[in-house]
């Protein structure tokens, strides 16, 4: 493990010609950011929520303050429910009552449902403007922060009204964790597991050997998790920006995830829980496919297990089951895609006919 | 002028990288289009409205029939007022509850409203999916097909939301302009003159004495009016696609026009006529900043008057109107951005204080 100091941060650049810019990872480096370079005019609209907005806006604030920075901060309910057209409307409308110049940059504080719906919010506002990625959770640290991939969902689906829109920057403080409910700890390690299982096996090997570091937020092994996590994303991002082909690996976990959410309602599981139990199903597909032996299908339920996430399928009814995920973006001419593992660290986007899945769900979840 | 072979189409392209497309510009030519090379999968939405769907929708979807493609279309109200957030998500309703797949191309067949919307509803679809613009409006043909500019309107101001999202080829068939009303006709001519205020002054001239001829659409001079417009438009476009720069020339008259539209509501005037008399009042501020002479400033209203556009300002509140285009999103740092000719084909951004806009303002409109 590299070794990490804590005082400066550390950097990933996410390279993609005109719209590259680096993830700033450390600890307690929320204020040692040099905005000025990312924030062009003197304009920013801080969007964050009203679990966040206590902890960490009078500190944002003081920060852009000190900057000589002109603000104002819109605060909106906590909750996937957020995530809509109609909350992006009351965000909109905040930000021409206030006058927002295309000049601006908003400043997404919170998970990945502020970062998610801010980050639309700056892609559409007067057909775009900048924003900066300031992620509050361990689950935007890593994922949703990371790509530019912004969207809110429809009562249809998960995520399908959005936009691609890259941030400026994204600022990673893990002191951050500091007041993270337990529970959405560990639903953020659920896509760190994630990067291991598709593209590195040292580095699941590594989290095999670091669950309990990791489970008590020791900040070096943070720090080397989530920097590991931001540039194994950056390298995926980096070679397949709009999701034309290799991007879609990072969806392992995530056709059945998304269908465990919307099945069981938004929020019953938190979206972590759904893609830890969704990579235990699309792992055991790869097992029942013959892709990979059942020792592989073991180590990759074990780890997800000993992070504490949950590993029982959820009591869902098959046929909406498989209707929900023939629901999502991943789907074309009527064949079910899902990413499946060669191994572990090796991944690959696989067509399944729709009567096909139904009969291996079905065997999986009896 | 050049020689119009009415059998064939025309071509323009807008040349912007691995974002390039085609117009094609000509009589009659819808059916004669390789849909082929822009349709990449075999779905296609139609979106129109219900004024423009008794004339072209049967047309369309035979063309389409007959090209094998699976359609289905989407008809909503006509007007102005349904550019809304509303609408838009009516239409990725209706997308999502037929299941269109990301692969799907969006065919936007109306005017202005119906091609910024399908378009944005295009751009933000499962985070973009292809469209190709059919328009059926004059002021279509010349202005809002061809850019890429997609949005729609905010109750605090118009194209607030939206985003920047090119077509895959847009077809020009100016036979639609037979069934167009006489002051819908009328008013897309604004934004053709406006090609010639800002960049071309023998086009102004061409257009001068053409008058007659564009009023009665003689099919040839309808076409090169038509293909100049678009020629041009796309050459600003190619060296500034998203407005950082050059691209704000086309706004010529639309800081007033845009605030005229507002301030009257919606509908009330046309956008072209709007624009008709937003240049006119942008020509008597340039005469007035000392840029432009009388006579010039004559030519250009007198041009307008012939094409049977309003020239008279409508009786609008001053306060209330300087506050509109101060709503613009135009404005940076409370100056209000006026594109003004320093001749009749040349043109420039200009900046200027509200309180000095006032005051200009004040005395062109007493």
């Amino acid at each position: 493990m590299e070794n990490c100091d804590l005082m400066k941060a550390h950097k990933v650049n996410v390279d993609l010609g005109a719209r590259s810019y680096p993830i700033f990872i450390g600890h307690g480096i929320l204020k040692n950011i040099d905005y000025e370079n990312f924030i062009k005019s003197n304009k920013v609209v801080v969007i964050t929520n009203q679990k966040v907005a206590p902890l960490y806006l009078d500190k944002m604030e003081s920060i852009l303050k000190k900057k000589e920075k002109e603000y104002f901060s819109i605060v909106i309910a906590d909750g996937e429910e957020q995530k809509s057209l109609k909350t992006l409307e009351i965000i909109i409308t905040k930000m021409l009552e206030k006058k927002v110049e295309r000049t601006a940059t908003i400043l997404a504080l919170g998970g990945g449902v502020i970062g998610d719906m801010a980050g639309f919010a700056a892609a559409i506002y007067q057909r775009g403007i900048n924003f900066i990625q300031v992620p509050t959770t361990l689950l935007a640290h890593v994922d949703s922060s990371v790509g530019g991939k912004t969207a809110v969902n429809h009562s249809l689906g998960k995520n399908m009204i959005g936009a691609f829109h890259q941030p400026k920057c994204v600022v990673i403080d893990i002191e951050t964790l500091d007041s993270l409910p337990r529970r959405d700890l560990i639903a953020g390690f659920a896509e760190i597991i994630k990067y291991g299982c598709i593209t590195d096996v040292n580095f699941f090997e590594w989290l095999e050997l670091n669950v309990e570091n990791l489970k008590r937020k020791s900040k070096d092994h943070m720090v080397y998790a989530i920097k590991k996590s931001c540039e194994i994303k950056a390298k995926i991002v980096n070679e397949d920006e709009k999701e034309k082909g290799k991007r879609a690996i990072l969806n392992f976990g995530h056709t059945f995830g998304h269908a465990i959410e919307t099945s069981l309602g938004y929020g019953v599981w938190l979206h972590g829980e759904a893609i830890g139990c969704g990579m235990i199903m699309a792992s055991l597909l790869s097992y029942k496919l013959g892709l990979i032996n059942y020792k592989k299908f073991t180590r990759i339920k074990n780890l997800i297990e000993k992070f504490e996430l949950p590993i029982e399928f959820p009591n869902l009814q098959i046929d909406e089951f498989i209707e929900l995920m023939s629901n999502d973006k991943k789907v074309k001419n009527n064949l079910i895609y899902y990413v499946l593992l060669e191994d572990i660290g090796k991944s690959n986007l696989l067509a399944l006919e729709k009567s096909r899945v139904k009969v291996l769900v079905d065997e999986m979840t009896r």
